[in-house]
């Protein structure tokens, strides 16, 4: 080894004096990405090729020392920077410096409906990443929500893959402007975290092209994506990390992706299928327990030494390799290597607004009875806070997205800086781990004793404010498995009305990734659901609350009444989670609001729901003509009224339903949304290109978009069951 | 904490939207390093600046996360760039991304008394710090070698101030051009290792300024230092990391040094001292043992949480902690978040192509009799190499700057690697612990074993090539003890007597850090001292050893025939190690040569000494005038011809008598050195300007530098006694 380095250093010697003279190109900041990545892999062994295309440690991947290439340094997102961990375990490496500000839950980002706030969190958040040395931020998700139960959808957007493929790739763009590349995750079709490693996902071509990929393939061509990171699970039976059809075939020849493919941690399988299946940079595979010299770890993964192998017997075509490794160094060079990368910081004033501002858009008002909120606290002589999450961190779900926090206002601290005094807290519930786990150490009688201390109380107060929902603590929503029932766990529906028989102001706010069961509704004066609201938690529970924030939020999920509404469900196991091995899209493109919609399954609130403290009358819209041809475009206008007496703001939802459609389609499907801010009484017009695109279907004859001329009608909406004005036209 | 956060926040968040319409002066990398300290101060609370003067790690001290402003990344040097370590520990972190090029010992680039060869040193080991997302490299060191014991000799540059300052300040000018702050050690008077935590320098005035300190002045003023690392020991009985005399007098004050003084780590003692001793950025401390809570260790600094309290209540001035935190701030601008900080490279050809270049030049041939050297292998059938650092890494000595080298050629190796199947090899000597400490596992009879091994083989052998010397292992050449004996320890003076007995043909390699006695001279036909060689240790030695390098490196500090010899040795304890805490620099200005020589000791090898494969004729010495005034200069220029077959290099020194001082002077002292590189039989002109200040001492009278009128003396030489010619001439 020593000899070959020698005579390595010995030949390169001579043409290292001959090339000192000037900057090569590679490292000349001036010079375009693409000439860099020419230039460094001109200069690269085919042992320096392949050392790039896997891991070197649990979070970084090697650069080339010997040319001054450097490495790659990833971390979890997508609501702040994971803290750091050991280089080669889980463990923490307990650093000081890796506190950060927790934003927003992504489902929160969604259900703002706001472009602009996708762009604040991009930045933002990026900057953290940028001062953390970060320059792969591994997120964000756009996983479509098909099943409610789904533990790691607090880290997507939602159902509809227009909502989510618009803020995914508004929030990337931003992103990616700083010099931080972003990590789009879970390509694709992991819809479930049960049996996430080995499930094989049947689904059909429209579901796929209408529903699964739309948001994806937004990201990477509006959103400039840089990398994209494999699923665990399989379509087509292979592997989504090394997935031929899926990669080469879709994401890299049909949509012009140029970046890496970055496979989920422990995602890859074989060496063939990785290199041929379109993986680019191999990261968390476990080594093969073989070797006691953990160094030497890495070589064993399926990207190092055994691919080298067959690139030099002539098995790979050195054309593969050059390829991986010309996505791996355009990675590099726009970040680590990127002249413009920003400094970013950490824990700056922007970016606890940015937090605040987020999450006062993201929570959804569900309901309001007697305009019970917000709370004036001249009103009440003795508040009761009732809840576990309401002395839980809130900020965030679990697992791999978790965070170290500089701050995070509980919702109780949150609500002691606004109501003081008057706010006393009872537990009432233990959400500990015993429903899914062993760890609970609490007995039936000290369960029993918290709920009597919290009816007790109850009793006495003016009002009751009960803060639950789910969290990351329970094993709910946390990453690697999911939910086990759509409705409240640990009791917490039981106490709900226990709570509402004996005290009539009651308002149940609920943390929570996903949609759940509300029995108790009728019961409840107001019900306000808050996603994960990152570091401000708590401060901007207590802002929405006492009426300081109006808010604007609406549902990216349909909350059905019952679990069993869900298409996902009606098919048995093979619809959710699967039969050895194998689970089954039957309902097609009819996921979320397209099923509910068209079959007439009434939800309990409905995508794009939520209330304001104001109200909003919408004028009638308007059509700039009645027909177009495909090439053109029709615009839609249409007048938005404040109608009551407070500035609030409202987000106007454009459908479109095909009327004469040669195939299946919904009802009715989410083309286009607008929220606007309005003073009390002031009226703004809004506005919506309608072009062919909005009008096609994925057809599985012709394998591609087809708008069929005829009839459609636009549904202008302020959730997608409330039709505030439809206009028709037509397709030439 | 989080109400005031919250408040701060808020207060702040208005600011924020006001200024965020551009960037900020700080954050402008086209606006000067001054104008950005200045600006970011402006924006700094009281606590952020108190958090930048101190440790958050053992090797970082934080940034301003809220601003964006940069952690401050430290490795020890000067050698290379050490290995991660744990954030709060001394354990390896074990990365797989931090092994480096070991560069030769700074001892070494001392011995090549080469300047282009320090420039490529500092230009290439800064270029791996930059990689590795270094910004402060702990190093170089021109500590004076007074006392040729010392542990970390090796670190340093030798015995004369001129020549360690010529050549660190170029190392520093070179890697602060690659935006990596070099971190001087350690000022001042750290001159052994033995009680380096408490002893107190008793050191007269102008041993001070005219053998301890100048090094340390030219690396600030030529070299344009950035940071500068307080020595443990104390002067002035005070500690050198908080020594108002000596940080906020001479360097600050009288040498203008506008960078950061960091505490050697674990040098800080109090914080009223460190509040106006002079101290900017305190590192290492233990924390006081009372917190169970790491995190909230470092706040427990000296210059931490207890500076803030007199910061706030008045009793340091806000100008002090401002000056402090200007200094800082002045470095992370400089380093971190200077725009022309190099991308840097790891183990590059250049890199390992520096190393052996310094290494070669290194190497001091003290013995040649009858040209043994270079050995020609077809001359000796079976070649022995006999000794313990044979097959030892041979790229460094102990403690901080110790390295995980990616590369290390054993000299064993590189021997090999020339000569092949003809070399044999018997340990001879096992250079364990046993000397020092109680590790070793070797019994008498096993070390007897190794010891008529190589006898038994040295009768066989045509050719016997003993390497030996110090060690690392044993605690020779390392960090935080100093060497027992100058003898060479476990039996090698025994066993090379031996060998010489029964083989007349016998080669002595050394390595080590320093001078040693070598009694065993008059029957070694050759010897060889290499200190440390780094990475290309042993190709570097056969390089030498077979002709292929003609060496030139000549001594920078003095072999004396016998310990007691050295100056330092001749006051019992109280001229070293010290008693009662307190060592006496009795010496006086009478260190290394200066001593031997004023005194007519004569030394076993002098300073400046080293042979050639060649020889050098030196012409007469021509002054351009015999008088100048003390504004003028005269040119003193001398012949130098190769008078050998063999192309090579020859230093020829200058050193100047003043021979009608008022006070007691050395009879010489070196003033110029140039390294001229000669073809056989070429001649080369080299030229010196003698320059009033050469002419200079330290009145410890007038307290600053007088040069007095009256006749000197220029010694052209070719070692400081090999006297080559003279020229007298007076300064008016």
């Amino acid at each position: 080894m020593k000899r070959i380095l020698l005579q390595i250093i010995a030949a390169a010697a001579t043409l290292h004096a001959a090339a000192q003279t000037e900057t090569p190109t590679y490292l000349n900041p001036g010079a375009t990405v693409e000439e860099r990545v020419q230039d460094a892999l001109s200069r690269m062994t085919l042992h320096e090729k392949v050392q790039i295309l896997h891991a070197q440690s649990k979070f970084s991947s090697a650069g080339v020392p010997r040319l001054g290439i450097r490495q790659l340094n990833m971390a979890d997102g997508p609501h702040g920077v994971r803290e750091e961990i050991e280089w080669n375990s889980w463990s923490p490496a307990r650093w000081t410096n890796d506190s950060c500000v927790a934003f927003p839950s992504l489902t929160c980002l969604a259900a703002t409906w706001n472009r602009d706030l996708a762009t604040l969190y991009g930045d933002a958040v990026s900057e953290e990443f940028a001062y953390r040395g970060k320059d792969i931020m591994l997120g964000p998700g756009t996983t479509i929500a098909r099943m409610p139960l789904n533990g790691r959808a607090f880290e997507y957007m939602g159902e509809d893959p227009f909502l989510a493929g618009e803020l995914a790739s508004g929030y990337i763009r931003a992103a990616q402007a700083n010099g931080v590349a972003c990590c789009l995750k879970h390509f694709a079709l992991n819809n479930q975290e049960v049996g996430r490693m080995t499930v094989n996902v049947n689904v059909d071509e429209r579901a796929l092209r209408e529903i699964y990929l739309p948001a994806f393939e937004k990201c990477v061509k509006k959103g400039g994506l840089w990398t994209i990171m494999g699923s665990y699970n399989k379509w087509l039976n292979a592997h989504c990390c090394h997935n031929d059809s899926l990669l080469n075939g879709i994401l890299k020849r049909e949509w012009g992706f140029d970046g890496a493919v970055v496979s989920d941690w422990g995602g890859t399988h074989d060496t063939w299928q990785a290199a041929t299946g379109g993986l680019d940079l191999e990261m968390g595979t476990g080594t093969d327990g073989k070797t006691t010299d953990k160094s030497l770890g890495y070589n064993t993964y399926y990207l190092a030494d055994a691919f080298e192998k067959l690139v030099r017997e002539g098995k790979v075509p050195m054309s593969t390799l050059d390829d991986k490794a010309a996505r791996v160094l355009r990675t590099i060079f726009r970040t680590a290597m990127n002249p413009k990368k920003a400094v970013g910081s950490m824990c700056s004033e922007a970016h606890y607004e940015a937090c605040s501002r987020i999450g006062e858009e993201g929570v959804v008002l569900l309901r309001n009875k007697g305009s019970m909120l917000p709370i004036d606290a001249d009103r009440y002589g003795r508040i009761l806070v009732v809840g576990d999450n309401a002395v839980r961190n809130m900020s965030e779900g679990g697992g791999s997205s978790e965070l170290k926090t500089r701050m995070d206002i509980s919702p109780l601290e949150g609500l002691r800086a606004v109501y003081g005094d008057k706010v006393d807290f009872a537990r009432g519930y233990y959400a500990g781990r015993a429903l899914y786990a062993k760890a609970d150490k609490l007995d039936p009688d000290s369960l029993a004793a918290l709920r009597n201390e919290a009816l007790e109380k109850a009793r006495q107060a003016d009002l009751i404010i009960f803060i639950g929902g789910m969290n990351k603590n329970g094993y709910e929503d946390c990453e690697n498995s999911d939910r086990k029932s759509y409705d409240l766990s640990y009791g917490q529906n039981e106490l709900i009305e226990a709570l509402a028989a004996v005290q009539k102001n009651i308002v149940v706010v609920t943390y929570g990734g996903n949609a759940y069961a509300t029995p108790w509704l009728d019961k409840v004066k107001a019900l306000l659901h808050c996603w994960y609201l990152g570091s401000m938690s708590g401060q901007t529970l207590a802002d929405v609350l006492s009426g300081k924030v109006n808010p604007s939020g609406k549902l990216p999920v349909t909350f059905a009444r019952e679990q069993s509404d869900y298409p996902c469900f009606r098919y048995g196991a093979e619809g959710y989670p699967g039969v050895d091995g194998q689970v089954y899209y039957k309902e097609g493109i009819y996921v979320g609001y397209r099923w509910f919609d068209t079959k007439g399954v009434e939800p309990q609130f409905p995508f794009g729901f939520g209330l304001s403290y104001t109200t909003f009358k919408y004028g009638r819209p308007r059509l700039s003509a009645d027909s177009m041809d495909a090439g053109g475009k029709i615009t839609l206008t249409v007048d938005v009224t404040n109608t009551g007496s407070r500035k609030g703001k409202e987000t106007v939802q454009l459908y479109i339903g095909d009327e004469e459609a040669s195939v299946d389609r919904p009802d009715k499907e989410l083309k286009g949304f607008e929220k606007v801010e309005l003073e009390p009484g002031q009226t703004k017009t809004v506005r919506f290109d309608i072009t062919a695109e909005m009008l096609s279907f994925w057809s599985d004859k012709t394998h591609g978009w087809t708008a069929e001329p005829g009839r459609f009608k636009a549904y202008v909406c302020a959730s997608q069951t409330d039709v505030r004005g439809t206009a028709g036209f037509s397709l030439h």
